[in-house]
């Protein structure tokens, strides 16, 4: 008989907040929390090859079941042997359940759908109590995803963490509406819990997500749901609010009452501030966009000494005072990026519209972040991660 | 007193063609010939970082002195410690002398000038016997490049080799037009050299062009003139007809006269076709952006066993035929792409829109590249190239 190859163990706890220094096995190997989890939104964390994601030490990448099951389709992966070796990345990996992009995408972008900027579009045809109908972005066709559909292609593509299927409640909901997509999601949950006990070669670890929007009695009643199912993990989704205070508010509230042994993914959030923030509350594990999107714009993170303080941890390499900037783009940074460019040069590519200008600073991003979180286990392997977070905070202008 | 760090010697000579093994010195190192040459337009081989180019095993590469004069300037690039540093390649180097790309920019595409597709157009404004006067493509500016200015920046930015500059004719040029921009071309090159030696520290080595068109008579005497110069090697310039017959027939006569000391580079032609007739002819060097070109357009190349004939020594991956095909891009090739992805994946990240389709073609055909001129280089010190290149054009359909 086979054992769960799946655990959290918490090595060590912070004395002064709710922080962790965890590690989360995998059958493709351990994530040292707290970690983040760097997007792969169609198999391919845009710009890097496996090879250049692990000389960054990154731990673990997502992709998205949405985007997958457009193109090329999880039957497809499945053929290919799953997304592990499909995308050539032998690590741990994520899905999604689908939800999230279906709702947000519905909504407008994935950003503005948390912030409640758009109102819900066409794309998103019905929800009903089956599952939700929605039109293909590549090619209009009507789609439907349900709790069983969203489980069986993430059990096809074979991440070895996935999320159960959900609604993503947009900022402008009413809490009636709330309350009843709450409900309606506590069931999906509960079918996702039921498909993958149909599907389950052991192989995978399934995260609830606690919904609930801005109304703590709502999160309060979706997290004594996960607790009482038998999640390996959790995820906090929908809607944190507009402001950072709301959703710390909300992250605070809910992780104070999450089962403490099981580890808590905070979805879509991957601001340093937020990270440092989080990591204190008990997450244990965030993603976001935003590192090797910015990437793409041009923007490279910066250790807060190196910043315009106007400029909140990055730099802006397009602007014309890098143009003669010879220096390396981040001293203290041992990625490529830095050891052999200088910022004149980064500046020069994206002025030339070079491809090499988005890899070179996705590889020193995700190099950043990873480096980000190694020092925030460190500090909570020494207990420093007070003193870490307080110096931190206190030299950025925020 | 210094040595002159340059040195072409021919380590062996085939017994059935002009083709040669050689072995170009640098002061950045060896290139072992005969070699090809990748393009880095704009200082970057668009795609691939100089750890990635050195992988692949390349040997040298170039950028435009034209591109780069307008962006970011010679003058930014010397102050960033040259060339080499600047774009963080450590190999040789070359620049072109800037006339290649005023001229063919003024007629249309590169690749259209030398075929002669399209007529001069107003962005050659002027050329007189100072040089020429052209409107820059980023804002419109005018510029004046002479023989001077343009060896003035190739040595500011300090590649290991240099071009002289002249005048590039297009296909469809009169026999007068010709012979009077060939001796205005000989004049501007005599100038070139004379500059060079105001500049020179001795860390550049001047490559002379033949140019005279589809003229036999003016190719001759273009010969003639660049074989008394002194120059370090000699480069193939100027329209070299429509067709392949054409082009080998204008190679062949002069490849026959230069002097056989010099290395002898064959400007702006990549095709494996060529590059075999070509190093049958005594080329050395040649340089093309069609393996990066290429790959940018979801081409690979591939060993013709593995071709379809009608896709001429490449695979055009975009092709529904290669969503399902899950077996490595080619199974020859020791290329990170092709020992990580499938043909399927990467078919899905071109039809995903993601970079990694861009950057992991350029490297497979840069690896390729660089293993044919190896394939080249082995069986010409083995005296097997005449029965390579039987065996090459016989499995191939041209």
């Amino acid at each position: 008989m086979s054992v769960f190859p799946f655990r959290f163990d918490v090595l060590r706890k912070d004395p002064a907040s709710r922080a962790r220094r965890g590690r989360l096995h995998t059958p493709h190997g351990c994530v040292e929390t707290p970690a983040f989890i760097f997007c792969g939104t169609k198999a391919s964390v845009k710009g890097l090859a496996p090879s250049q994601l692990k000389a960054a030490r990154t731990q673990i990448c997502l992709a998205n079941t949405y985007h997958l099951l457009l193109q090329p389709g999880a039957n497809l992966i499945a053929e290919a042997g799953g997304l592990h070796r499909f995308m050539g990345w032998e690590g741990p990996l994520l899905t999604d359940s689908g939800g999230f992009q279906v709702f947000s995408l519905g909504h407008g972008s994935v950003a503005d759908e948390i912030k409640g900027k758009r109102c819900r579009d066409p794309s998103v045809q019905k929800i009903s109590e089956e599952g939700v109908t929605f039109q293909s972005y590549r090619d209009g066709s009507l789609q439907v995803l349900t709790p069983e559909r969203s489980i069986e292609a993430q059990c096809q593509m074979g991440a070895d963490l996935i999320v159960a299927f959900d609604e993503c409640t947009p900022y402008h909901s009413t809490r009636a509406y709330t309350e009843q997509a709450l409900e309606r999601s506590h069931r999906w949950e509960q079918r996702s819990v039921e498909a993958l006990s149909a599907h389950n070669m052991g192989q995978q670890a399934l995260y609830g997500v606690v919904q609930g929007g801005v109304y703590p009695d709502l999160r309060a009643e979706s997290v004594c749901f996960v607790n009482k199912m038998p999640f390996f993990g959790h995820a906090i989704g929908g809607t944190l609010g507009s402001t950072r205070e709301e959703m710390m508010a909300i992250v605070d509230q809910v992780t104070s009452s999450l089962d403490p042994g099981r580890p808590i993914h905070l979805l879509g959030i991957g601001g340093l501030h937020d990270i440092l923030q989080g990591v204190a509350l008990g997450v244990d594990t965030f993603d976001c966009v935003h590192p090797t999107r910015l990437a793409r714009h041009g923007g490279a993170l910066m250790p807060v000494t190196l910043c315009d303080p106007a400029e909140r941890a990055c730099i802006v390499l397009k602007r014309a005072c890098y143009a003669r900037d010879f220096g390396p783009l981040d001293p203290s940074c041992p990625c490529e990026t830095c050891q052999n460019f200088s910022r004149a040069y980064l500046h020069h590519l994206i002025k030339a519209r070079e491809i090499l200008a988005l890899t070179a600073l996705t590889l020193h991003n995700v190099t950043f972040m990873n480096r980000f979180l190694q020092e925030i286990r460190t500090a909570l392997e020494q207990d420093r991660f007070e003193e870490m977070r307080t110096h931190w905070h206190s030299s950025c202008v925020q």
